[in-house]
Order: C-alpha cells, then sequence, then structure tokens
C-alpha cells in the first residue's frame, strides 16, 4: 500500500442501537440508520450496525469485539445513556475504554442544553480503546443528531491522532493507518 | 392503590447536612431548612433531615441508610463540595451511587460560573442508588439555592424515569411508582 | 515563625513538560518556559522544572516526589493531554491525586471551546494530593496559557483552602500555612 493509498484511508465506522423494544422488533431504529447514513456522508465506510438490548454485558461483548475483531475506527451507540434502570451504556463503555475523552461528552451536553434541561440527564461518555473512538448518543433522533453534529468536526482529527498520527498533522488532512494492521 | 392514587404520589426528599460546625451545634444550618423548605414547595414531601461532620464513612452510612432503608427518592446534600481537607462529600457519594449522572454537576457548574470564578472549585457530584437520585450542592446558602435552582425544573422527570417510568412519558406528567415497595 | 510572615508566605509551584522530544532534547520546551515565568509573576515561587518523556510511570513517580518530598503546593504540567497513544498525562494524575476537582478542567475546555472545536479532545483533568493542587495543561503553548489564564483567579483562594484555611478566609487574602512542615 503506497502512503498516499493510506493517507486517503477511509475510517469505517459502526452504529450499535440500544433498545430493548428495537432488538424484539417492535420498534423501527429510525436514530440508528439516521447516523449510519449521516456517518457515511461523512466518509465512514459503514462497517458495523447492530440493534441490541439495553444488557450490560451484551454491550461490552459487541464493543469489545468491534474494536478488537473487526477493528472498527470509530463507533457510535445511540441509545441507554439516560436514567432509566435498563439505561446502562455509559457504565458498559466506561469498562471497555481505555481512555476517557470527557470534552466529547460535556461539549455534546452543553449544546443540548440550550435547547432542553433534560439534556443534563444524558448520561453519555466518550473515550478510546486501542485505537478506537466510542462515543454515546442519546436514544431520540433528534437527540442523536444534534449531539453528532456537536462532535462532527472533531472526528477525523481525533481518529488521525489517535492512530498515532504525527503531533504537526496541522492542516495536512491526512487520515492516519493504524499501526498492526 | 389505584393508578390513580399512585400517579398523584408526591416523590419523597431527604437533606442532609454537611458541617463540622453545624454537627456541634455551633452553626445554624440556613442552608439546610432552606433546601427543604423549598422542596416541600416543589411538591417533595419531606421525610429526612440531618446535620452531621464531615466525615467519609459517616456521610455513605447516612446516604446508604436514607435510600435503602428509608427508600428515600430524592437526597440533596449541602455542604462539603469544597477543596478543604473535610470536604469530602463527593468522594462520600462516588461511593454509593451506581450510575453517575455528570450532566447535572456540570450544568450547575457552568450556571454558578457566570457568576463567580470560585464555581469552578466546587466538586459535586450527582448520581443514582437503586431507585433514588442524589445530588450534592455547595454549603452556603447562596450557592446552593442557586444551584438547586438549575436542576430543579428536571427532577420530577428524572425520578419518574429512574424508577422505572415508561420511555413514552412525554407530556403525561404521572409520577413514577417505585418498584419494590 | 510569626502570624504574619506565616501569611505572607508565597505559595510554590512547579512546571512539568511532558514531551518525548522535548525529554530528547529535540525541541524547545516554550510551553513550560512560558508557564514559570507566569507563575513567578503572579507570585508564585519556582521550586521544580523538568522535561519528562510521556511515560505514565514516569509521570507518576515525579508527580508523587513533588509532592510527597518536595511539598510543592501547585503542579502544572504541559502536554500530554490529548488522544494520541502516547498522551497519557490525565491518567498518570488520576493515578496520583486523592480527590478530583472536575470544574477545573470543565471550564478550561468550555473556555476553550469558544476558540476551537478540537478543545474537546482535550483530556485534562485537576486533583488534589495531600495539601497539593495538581492541574493539566495542554502542550501548545497557545493553548496552555489560554487554559492557565482561566484558572488564575481561583489558584491562591484554592491553595488556601486545600491547605486548611478557614472557611470564613472571605477577603482576608490571608495565604495559608501548609500543614506538617
Amino acid at each position: 500500500m503506497s502512503l498516499q493509498d493510506r493517507g486517503r484511508r477511509r475510517y469505517t465506522s459502526g452504529v450499535l442501537t440500544l433498545s430493548d423494544k428495537g432488538a424484539r422488533g417492535e420498534r423501527e431504529d429510525t436514530s440508528g440508520v439516521m447516523l449510519r447514513e449521516l456517518l457515511r456522508a461523512e466518509g465512514f465506510e459503514p462497517a458495523a450496525y447492530e440493534i441490541i438490548a439495553d444488557r450490560r454485558e451484551l454491550i461490552v461483548r459487541t464493543l469489545v469485539a468491534w474494536v478488537d475483531e473487526k477493528g472498527i475506527d470509530l463507533i457510535i451507540t445511540t441509545g441507554g445513556t439516560g436514567v432509566s434502570p435498563t439505561d446502562v451504556t455509559p457504565e458498559a463503555t466506561l469498562e471497555v475504554i481505555d481512555r476517557q475523552v470527557p470534552g466529547i461528552a460535556e461539549a455534546m451536553r452543553q449544546a443540548s442544553l440550550e435547547k432542553t434541561v433534560n439534556a443534563m440527564l444524558s448520561r453519555g461518555v466518550a473515550g478510546i480503546r486501542g485505537q478506537s473512538l466510542i462515543i454515546n448518543l442519546p436514544g431520540s433522533r433528534k437527540a442523536a443528531r444534534e449531539n453528532i453534529e456537536v462532535v462532527l468536526p472533531v472526528l477525523q482529527h481525533a481518529l488521525y491522532k489517535l492512530q498515532g498520527g504525527p503531533a504537526d498533522c496541522g492542516g495536512s488532512g491526512m487520515a492516519g493507518v493504524p499501526p498492526g494492521r
């Protein structure tokens, strides 16, 4: 693979929808589909998409498999970030990440808070596992869209850096080469 | 209990004041009393109120008893959130909660920061233990009042959801039924 | 030592620069030097300054020595707060602090976010070990300067309080006396 080819490498993305009803086929996953297409339009290659129930160990297992086996660069979850007893996406995510990126969650909540006070109940986290970035979004299509738009401007840069891109990447716009692949 | 009665159930609240001087009777607890009355006016039934010393294990024991034995829905602490050596309310709270609700603390600090730079030294946390919500407020009457006002608009909704209220509660305004009571 | 002398005590400060290139002498540490001089101008006595590589255990060891052996009041780190694989300053800091001060990091990111979206990737934390305050700043001179200016107004008060200054310090402007020295 030439340097140029590697420089043009598209990052892969996975969308994981957390929804008991969705997993039973009782609810259409408009949020997950929206996110997949939005990420595709932003240049991310859809590599995984699944709807699973709000069970912590199942979320952990899926996230680990998507990072460690499939090597997906960017994983966006939607759902399970609220305060309901079944909302355990943040806890599952905290369990699998090596390093938190608190500013991503803070920025999303800060932006949402200008629209609705209930934004302060959104418990989503963001972090890094190996060379992948995992970000929790709320389950509602509207909130998920508002939140992803807050982070879209930093995603390419974040992945480039977390996969070992040199410090002085400035405006080069080169996509990074994930080591170990 | 009829569905209607349950729908009208008032949530209970407890106010826990952390103050070495207050516990020794050397200082009047204007902050705790203000919070109790403010919560009563907001529809919460006062179920507990205590002034205890800034001792971590004592705070832990009290919070656990109020949730696990008394089943108090909303616990507001005031005091012990600063950077003094005796300020350990956040650490005690983190020890007893199952799930953090970081957006509550962020929103309170963000609002306070517009009034005073010292707001960034307020280390309060918020989180869920079982079916109860615990929120740390600063000890000063003025700061406690400013902070509680930031979260008041979400408290009923938060309790409804964290006690298992269905997802589509929208504008129903129904109070939740705490399971297991 | 008279009360007056104690009241006039200047706090000591240490600047720890995290940079693989800087540690090898391949890059000038403009950020660390700027911070040292800025803190000196703010009344902090420079007591330590070092450039070390981005290695977690080395950062931990240095922070512990600066607090436990040198008794430095304020430690500012610069570098290693991003998302690169080598950026582990926050993790090392979390390992050595007893109590987090999340509002400091939140306030710095919030201010930076108004200038650049990449601020949300800054993972710095702040916290207390014993009677010392440790704050992570980004590595770039510009970002480090912007961030330190956000917290400068609270540093003297924070140190006074975390070293056991009485609650009603109000406008006395007295510097605290670190116990155990």
